[in-house]
């Protein structure tokens, strides 16, 4: 094997989780998704499909309808992007990889702002990019904090890619509209691309007004529903500030706001008149999203505007009961997030996050997904996902921690 | 984008396909795929699944029962190969891809056998590898063959990866027991991987005897039901030679010898001791398989013994329909393959085959893949997949084909 491979880092994660293996006891919240199905109408659709014999190869790009849909869903939340600029992917993470491999040659530098979850810089290594990381900070609260002038210096025009998950997996950090403006004017200047990963746009609880710096554009004739909704809430995106010509390319999935993780379906927001080359890059990669996971991702985005505030009460209604807990045990250091699904904290005694996660399972049975994974500026951090259902199981999580500590 | 990507050569055949958008009289045997739906049963499975709720993330390398099932299965036709040597994919070209991403570093060498669907090659090439084309070459009667010495010689200690898909696609090529020896062999000695593309085994008509050296091993206990059945037809695999430390990758399907092509699900055979490094991979292209798709893989793996013979011998029926009737057109060079679902003929005209292909579906509405999709060794050519349910479609595409050429 490639020595490039050998050295890629194992999940951390996974290797807590297999610390658990054979517990039925676990109160756990490691990996990076809701204990909900998805929706019943959506698993309908695809069973549906399915049973009509919707089983054949189809268009590297996506369902002709879906990409119309996601044009829709894109333009309420900010700004209509133009036709001919979405690709369907078979999951988020396949959407960064076509990223990559569209982007990155052998020896290409790539910034990435860190931590963040793993797999983010593990492509372009995969790829042989030279992966260059800027930590973001916490401060005394133990929110992260990103010194922008430390990344602008980083992104010379040596920088092929600029890196960024936003809201962030996992400190909850995300990029303000004016960071975002600082951040494309001065990639415009050096030419460097910005892969921008917002698979955690609609899992935001500010309250800022943000949205398109335009309003909505009205549906086009023939439009799909989704078009011209109300305003509704999401974190800053570059979509809302850029041009159909900048280099730039937003990476979505259905995985967050659709509870759908494990349907590997996802999709790329890009650069107008791009997408042939895309679509080979599909061809080689997957050739296609199964027709009957699509029709589930049709009927998910049909009923966004419905399902997706209340899910994202159900998960800010998770945080609210989980952050102030942690904040209020002695040593800890644990702000609320304003985005994304996990608490990420610092606990006294957990230096190496690995050892202390695993002490954690088996220990008291608690499963929380150690700092370190997300790279070395993670480490003395834990990850806790809040999306559950039960804020009770979130509750009863925090005793088994303070039992840990011996509080 | 990367000057390697944009050099990258888009599909021809969906340029063919494209030439008949919007046309319902087109009689399409341009894809790789089969006319008939998936089983039911295993459509049910998957469905039953989705409204079951197995919606959550997945073990990388798949389902345990899947796997196990999958090792029942290659046993059956190739001998056991143990333990912990198969991970589930999500397709056979991802398999390919995360293959080549777990070997090719930039500048490698890559020795590719060709024609060959055109994925093979632009793998490498998107990962930086330096590939070189070995072509097989068509005796008079139309049958493609392979020049084992000059492939020996073209593969030296700088050849990194030897690519292969036999049964062949597009020209039906198989390798036979006698030269995967002497390939493995000289692998050996010059530290060359193979990588096997191996997705027709199953569609494959030869009568000699193969299948593994030694009888196939009894099931382990608590063996999935797939053990110990009665021998398989199957074309000859590197499986049946090589020994679990080999430098060999065998790539699998479920889309051919299942009705499977839309469902995105495949697997890999690989040595011993590596499925770690082969789940990182995974992790960071696509992570897992839908639950719900291997359930489907299940099914399909549950009805085999019964429905792959039935299905290969509909495709016969297909191949018997259609190769008589191409090598009766005067003019025509076209031998009758003993594996794949394509008959590769060559046809007076049509040395320019993407023009002559497109003006087939314009002219006489009959849909084929240009030979030039499949390499520049294959220009001059047309590849047909008889993967039909109906003979009299194959007729009535030969008819067309007649007329075309004014017969």
């Amino acid at each position: 094997m490639r020595e490039t491979i050998a050295r890629l880092p194992g999940s951390k994660i996974r290797e807590v989780a297999n610390a658990g293996l054979g517990r039925d006891d676990v109160l756990a919240f490691w990996f990076g998704e809701s204990d909900e199905v998805t929706p019943e109408p959506v698993r309908r659709a695809a069973a549906d499909s399915l049973m009509r014999g919707e089983t054949f190869y189809s268009h590297n790009l996506g369902l002709a309808e879906l990409r119309e849909a996601l044009r829709g869903y894109t333009a309420a939340l900010h700004g209509d992007p133009g036709p001919d600029r979405i690709a369907v992917t078979s999951s988020g993470v396949s959407a960064l990889m076509t990223a990559m491999q569209w982007l990155v040659d052998p020896g290409d530098e790539v910034v990435v702002v860190v931590p963040v979850w793993p797999n983010l810089p593990a492509q372009p290594e995969i790829l042989g990019g030279c992966v260059t990381r800027v930590a973001l900070a916490p401060d005394a609260q133990g929110a992260w904090r990103l010194d922008l002038q430390r990344l602008l210096d980083a992104v010379t025009p040596a920088t092929r890619v600029l890196l960024l998950n936003a809201p962030n997996n996992p400190t909850g950090w995300t990029l303000t509209r004016t960071e975002q403006q600082a951040l494309l004017a001065h990639c415009r200047r050096t030419g460097t691309w910005i892969v921008a990963d917002e698979v955690y746009d609609r899992v935001w609880f500010g309250t800022e007004t943000v949205g398109p710096l335009t309003p909505a554009a009205s549906p086009p004739e023939g439009g799909s529903p989704a078009w011209g909704g109300p305003a509704r809430a999401a974190a800053p995106s570059f979509l809302d500030i850029a041009s159909p010509d900048d280099r730039l390319v937003v990476v979505h999935s259905f995985s967050k706001s659709f509870l759908m993780t494990g349907w590997r379906l996802g999709w790329l927001v890009l650069p107008a008149g791009q997408l042939d080359a895309v679509g080979k890059l599909i061809e080689f990669n997957s050739s296609c999203a199964p027709v009957f996971v699509q029709r589930g991702g049709l009927a998910a985005l049909a009923c966004a505007d419905e399902f997706v505030p209340q899910l994202i009460a159900r998960l800010k209604a998770g945080r609210d009961a989980l952050c102030p807990l942690l904040a209020a045990i002695p040593g800890v250091q644990s702000a609320t997030p304003q985005g994304g699904m996990y608490a990420f904290f610092r606990v006294p005694g957990a230096d190496d996050s690995l050892v202390f996660a695993k002490r954690l399972v088996t220990e008291v049975g608690l499963g929380l997904a150690p700092g370190a994974a997300f790279g070395i500026e993670g480490e003395g951090w834990l990850r806790w996902c809040f999306a559950s259902q039960d804020t009770a199981r979130l509750v009863a999580g925090v005793d088994r921690l303070r039992a840990a500590l011996r509080l």
